[in-house]
């Protein structure tokens, strides 16, 4: 497999190869390097970009003078790799203070508090050059039915997100903001648990013009749900601003392997979409390849790079796959015998009365009869995976 | 416990007590009634309305004599015994021409069958003056990436939801239609999986001011999601149009369990919301309290009248609970020590501005340490529901 | 890809090709054939062996006469196919009388009932050359806890199997048992609901020398566990008498779709352990090649046989690679850098002292520290796979 | 509802009240107390017993001394405060040196280091009076296929539990092991996920013997599967030496909420077996009622001390309702009607032949529509429970 290269807009955040592996049953299995050496390391890799929360560069409690140090070394370290830092986030989730939640916290001290520090990662994230702000609210939801009162919270919700975005405006800032849809885990519900959800929230808004998603592949899949799907309906809706790649063996604590290291055949569909795009043409994701994913705690510094290093192959491959696949003649003749370009014809047609429809004949048994060849298709699309 | 009355609004929908035992592994365990005759039995055990698909009242392929007159005499029926035919469905899904779905089928002629089918029976529901039009597109999806354009599919999606719904509008009926959520069973994925998505879809529809939700408490649960939450959200959008009560154990097989012996907190839960409403108030649910539910296989004709009757007697039992819950003033207590009230007020004062937010001096340690009380909260709701 | 051949040793359920589409929401898709019209085509295809349950071939009700004519009919098929008939079941799941249950029934009476099929079904087993006999208990279990006594049910389980054991081993046929696991789905809750149930039921029994597993795939995944695991404990115990190869997206409705159409990944590494073994030797696993999938149904008859052709092109193409993957020597490199091998060694080498193992110095640090490389060597497994 | 008393036999490990909140994605939220501080408090509120990990009490690395000090103290408070130290544990997950497990580690010195540490704790275990020895293998598993021999995992772990029985029973402890399932988390798929896969390896040690279950409520519910029926299964096997109650909402991260804060009905059921046992008589568990649950990081330490009470406090709420359920005559009526205590009866006679069963004419149906009114039966359990 050829190497990774920056056209290739492979993007890591900084806490995935940083990850030392504190889980909830263990400490530490790897020590934690400085940021500005994974930078350097992840181009080496063929990266094209790096992404990170404010804490993975400086500490919760920094002054301003180590806060502007540390990340000037990464930003130093990123142009001297040639690297982009296309996304920056805040970290609301792992300091106690934010044990109930930013945004939707009871207390509304803590609210502000969070809110005061997102703007301030708002012009960082303006001032290193980044164009996406993810927002993760990890920590907005409940273990307990009766803990929050639900309707306030998504007001809350409602009210910090506009705020962040009304400021992002207000500043002239070219960032769009990426909600991130998770289900459970740390939290027993979280706020926004799917795709869906933060889309219906996106509508409410105020500014939600520049508030998209930014999907990770693992967090659908804990809910059962279809990943793809979910991208297809984000795109379908104007929203997929950014994506977070890993992989995910279905509901259960969120496992954060590489991208292809869960549902392969699901991850090589993602692709398809990514790199094919609908097979009627339609909205594209143009975006970075971005990667949020844990070298599992077994690891060490080794097997960091190596975790990193099988993600970018793991996209390249099925990338290649899904090339061929599209372009076999034989695919397009069982799509055509599935109908599957039908599907883009209205199904009124334009100017066409109701009243037509409404009185239109048809074959029941026929219809009812006919054949769809989709366990075929898949079958076919296996034998370009695995054939 | 009393006895149900008309004042408590519960419905049913015909289908529930007249599933007659078939599943994948087996058939029929029980006979099958004339409609009529579940309506009667209905109303003597305390419901107020009823709900139904089309071919739960005339099959499939009924002449027009023959529908006319089996949807008369169940409207006698109802007439007779004082229910209000409240909410009225199609089925989209039990006959062989709808195995790829109806608005999303790739073969447009199967769309068109479909949208008229659905029009039809618009005429129907508002005939019988019906005021809930439920849209379950339990059809609509795949088991195979590949197998369907998923940009167009959201497109047909659209276009059939906005064509009905331009209809109504058209028509001038007194209808609002209830797009009802599940992740799958029986399509490998539903497209509009959850109470979110569906959503995010009616945000993007231009008759989407009379499109609302009408979630079931199992799906949502099948996709490991929190229903009350759920229903928060709807109702925070303005959107939670009508409700479907049952019973499920997480993921698995769809089980339409009566309401209540499923995840029995959960439906405490539900019911604090609906009767109790936001504990800072708020948007309330005020339509019918419907259980689509299905009387397990094991059960006789016996069995199908006292697993009907346990339904509003959970509900009845759940709602006394949850009132008592939030009357005592100990709970009140709790609750301000978890700060819940405090979730109400803005998080940013009406005119302030974000250079106060962003100069306000916190004591973090302070904030990070206070008490929430969650637990004690939760088991005050326990002591109430079976202390 | 290579035709299969009778080598390969495919073996078919009737039942799988013969689904016709009922599921809980809708009606047959599809026609049903006779069965030996089955057995002829699988034949054709390219499988070894068929199998079937009792009312696969004749119905419920069948007088003795078409019993022995129908059964008459398939053997003859086979014979003249050149397919072996490896294993009979009897159906205990889909006639009302069963709906609570064969073995575990709370009514005696369909207790007997069911005992009585089950033994006239040995006996057809052993007539017609079987030398399996599955057993999946689908409706043993509950939906409500409090339904039956837990204990009685776990007598009368085992006093069931050891009673048909018995007779098989007092008529002396050369049949040997295979239960069939599954958590849920008819039922609420299925008894033996993972291999590992089974396992543990089994060394309960008098008779359970010739009581051992027929482990379905997606039966183990609807329980989020891993498949192979399961294989490898059973493989283990000496237990793994027969399989059920399919397709499954993870804890959801059983949707028996082709194997390798599900979780792709984890079909591979069973299909490695089948057909490589374990990496240091140990048990195999020598039986038939058993489908038990269902054509998807929005499938016709073309689709029926597309899709039982690609379980089979699934496992060779499978095959292929796993073999290839095993036969690298890169492969084997980092298996010795992952200590594979050096699982097989005892921990405690024979006639060795606890004593010593007690007194051992260890260098914590160095052992804490090292690497493991198992992301590279799944990795490796995806370069054959997919690269 | 009154107070908890020795009788009650309520026991907490020393980790749980201990936990300090760190989870995957946040560090402590709480404070560390000294382990004899939780063991007075705890005996303050009604426990009659504590438990521990060796490294609940001292550090992994502490001196002989440390070790004898801090042990010291703890079994002086326990006395002190007239609390049983009734089951000890240790662990082998926490230090990295453990990521890939103690027993099935790949790495042969790590097994020997893991057997070292776990031996020198079965000596503390007997010389504190513990008389179950719990063995939780949190680490035994994979997050790769490919990274283990499987059969060699298996083989290593049976040595290692007989090596570890073996050595109770050489030293002539008073002491059995208690082996705790769990499906996944913190590896992506450990080894003996469920209750039954535990069964079945117990069944091929040499020192079975002394080797039974201690299951965990939300680690069975973590697998779909009904912990009461697992239970019953280990109590069925006469392998159910000790219990771990906790709440969990069905298949996700491992919760540890309150036992009864997660499936309440559940939970009802649970304490229905262990307090009534079952309704034909039976085996009965005469252990301690242990609690292994976290206080939600949310809490304070006001929080960890409400939420222990709450354990004890939903126990002996859901035992008073319980009691009154079976007591109740309607009770027993409707367990008739369903021909509960039927299931108890042999299905063939003592003495009876096989003949008489194959001989025997049934009414076909009338078997089949017989009514067995588990839904009436599971609402009379709600009216009790919540009524």
């Amino acid at each position: 497999m050829r190497k990774p290269t920056k056209e290739d807009k492979f993007s890591f955040g900084l806490w995935t190869v940083g990850w030392t592996g504190t889980d909830p049953f263990g400490g530490d299995s790897r020590p934690a390097l400085d940021p500005w050496v994974y930078t350097e390391k992840l181009a080496e890799l063929g990266a094209w970009g790096i992404t990170f929360h404010d804490n993975d560069v400086f500490a919760f409690d920094a002054s301003d003078a180590e806060r502007a140090e540390r990340v000037g070394k990464v930003k130093e370290a990123a142009d001297a790799n040639g690297l982009t830092i296309e996304m920056v986030t805040t970290n609301t989730f792992s300091h106690p203070i934010f044990k109930d939640g930013g945004f939707t916290n009871n207390d509304r001290s803590i609210r502000r508090f969070g809110l005061q520090k997102i703007l301030r990662n708002v012009d960082l994230a303006a001032e290193v050059g980044a164009t996406t702000f993810v927002m993760w609210g990890g920590r907005e939801g409940t273990e307990y039915d009766s803990s929050k009162d639900l309707n306030a919270a998504f007001e809350r919700y409602k009210e910090g997100l506009d705020t962040v975005a009304g400021y992002i405006k207000e500043k002239g800032y070219d960032l769009k903001i990426g909600l991130e849809p998770k289900p459970n885990e740390p939290r027993g519900d979280i706020f926004l648990p799917t795709i869906g959800h933060a889309l219906g929230i996106i509508a409410e808004l105020d500014n939600g013009d520049i508030v998209g998603l930014n999907p990770e592949t693992g967090h659908e899949q804990m809910a059962g749900l279809n990943y793809t799907h979910g991208l297809a309906q984000a795109l379908n809706a104007g929203k997929l601003f950014h994506i977070d790649l890993n992989g995910q063996a279905g509901p259960r604590y969120d496992q954060d392997k590489c991208f292809g290291h869960g549902d392969l055949a699901s991850a090589f569909f993602t692709v398809d979409l990514l790199v094919n795009g609908f097979s009627n043409g339609g909205p594209r994701y143009e975006g970075p390849i971005h990667f949020d994913y844990k070298p599992s705690r077994t690891e060490g510094l080794e097997g960091v790079w190596e975790s990193a290093a099988a993600n970018m192959e793991m996209y390249l491959m099925l990338a290649e796959k899904a090339k061929a696949f599209r372009a076999d003649p034989r695919t397009q003749e069982i799509m055509e015998a599935a109908s599957v370009p039908e599907l883009a014809e209205p199904t009124v047609a334009e100017g066409e009365s109701l009243d037509d429809v409404r009185a239109e004949k048809f074959d029941v048994a026929a219809l009812a009869a006919r054949e769809y060849h989709y366990v075929e298709l898949y079958q076919q699309a296996m034998r370009h995976l695995i054939g």
